[in-house]
């Protein structure tokens, strides 16, 4: 592991995890990004619920949320801000696809320091490109966020410009699925929309959280398959994520947005 | 681990991953299913040049045969049958989907037994189902054996039956994609029809020596298309991996075959 790194597995301080999980054999398993602030990791009550929900989806049951808080517990303290990954697998079983009947999941938490961009950006806007890969839509698997994200890295290789902040993503049917790492929400004619995520995508926390202030300044907030044309033609962009928080969008490709006063409104409300 | 299997990571007998491998992070990684026979990996360099081709379509660096060879060394001698599993990840990175530059893959030959039933399928025939989750095309992936494999995890969860040896897996779009863990073929009109690999799949090695046993006993071998139909009308059916390397099929659903010649043919013909 990186020197900047930490990891509590299964409630030890350890960096390692026995070679037969099925999260490294499979992908078999799912994870969250939670980021920490002032010492407390944010929306935490909502993250293990998305967390759980996920794992649910897969047959994989999920520990409660004690056990996730003893793990924290674990880390060293004194480190204000940082991110961490709650990683759940199915744990070991025997050789094959097929799942033990009982599993016993690993639980991994893991620390890591904050980037420093985030917030700067959040400020400025975010720079985006139109990913050329196009997401294989599949309803078994979509909204969770699972282990098997070589979709999302295959994406993120397309750019190695630190100019350009994120990826749009599109599936191959051409609906707008979001960001590699974030959702995305549009502003126009009054709505603010956001991807159905019934063929892809994850249902991330910051996502719920930016549609909940949404309604709370009483607009109308409306998940919808979106078009690439409908993006160029919202009045602003945004993009959520843990890390994030609600990323203006400052640019994609070569559509530029000036007007950032919802996203910046719906940053500040995020916490309420 | 199971006390019946075994690893060799990066040249060490360990049971133990970074845990903050990419393989185990996103699947971010490739992988193949050996068969030892007598003592000997069998179809070693077709596999090895499976694992760096499909590597190379992740832009993975593959070592060079050596590395694995020695690896093979440091596993325990006396166990003339079993199974390797080849697994090759991208390594530690940092923080997110962007791989590192110059990844530092990961190397983890494991062992494990052969489970009993692979040579008596092969004679009786298997019985299939037909699987319900339909698998997303991702022509990205398609022939890849990557570690993202919750699809294939979701389909084998459908049945628990020990008398239904393989599931069959059609395509969000009607095409049949092959078994759960296996490829298929169907010989029909004295033509040897397998699924061509180009939305899904993987290009299994058992795969191309059927396909190179076929052509010596000048059948006509062919990639293309295969509905749900050319399978039911089919003569003989077949599955092929490295543990069954061939099986004839003796039945899907209500569809039941009584000839298996070719299959036992070209399984005499496989190791040629």
């Amino acid at each position: 592991m990186a020197a900047s790194s930490l990891s509590v597995v299964n409630g030890r301080v350890v960096d390692v995890l026995p070679v037969g999980d099925r999260g490294c054999l499979y992908g078999d398993g799912v994870f969250r990004t939670v980021r920490v602030t002032h010492g407390t990791p944010c929306w935490w009550q909502d993250q293990l619920a998305r967390l759980s929900r996920d794992a649910a989806r897969l047959a994989i049951p999920c520990p409660a949320p004690d056990r996730w808080e003893q793990d924290l517990g674990q880390l060293p303290t004194g480190r204000p801000e940082g991110v961490l990954r709650l990683t759940l697998t199915r744990g070991e079983g025997n050789r094959g696809y097929r799942p033990p009947g009982e599993p016993t999941p690993n639980r991994i938490v893991s620390w890591s320091a904050l980037p420093g961009h985030y917030d700067a950006v959040a400020a400025t806007g975010a720079r985006v490109r139109l990913c050329a890969l196009r997401l294989a839509p599949q309803p078994h698997l979509a909204g969770i966020k699972h282990l098997n994200r070589l979709e999302n890295v295959l994406a993120r290789m397309e750019w190695s410009d630190s100019e350009i902040h994120e990826g749009l993503l599109m599936d191959t049917q051409g609906r707008i699925v979001g960001g590699v790492s974030s959702n995305l929400f549009i502003f126009q004619g009054g709505e603010l929309l956001t991807p159905r995520l019934t063929h892809g995508g994850v249902a991330g926390v910051a996502r719920d959280r930016t549609m909940a202030a949404a309604r709370r300044l009483a607009l109308t907030v409306r998940e919808a398959d979106l078009t690439l044309e409908s993006v160029y033609d919202a009045r602003e962009v945004m993009l959520t994520n843990s890390l994030m928080r609600v990323w203006p969008v400052a640019r994609l490709q070569h559509r530029v947005w000036h007007t950032h006063d919802l996203a910046h409104t719906l940053r500040e409300l995020l916490d309420d």
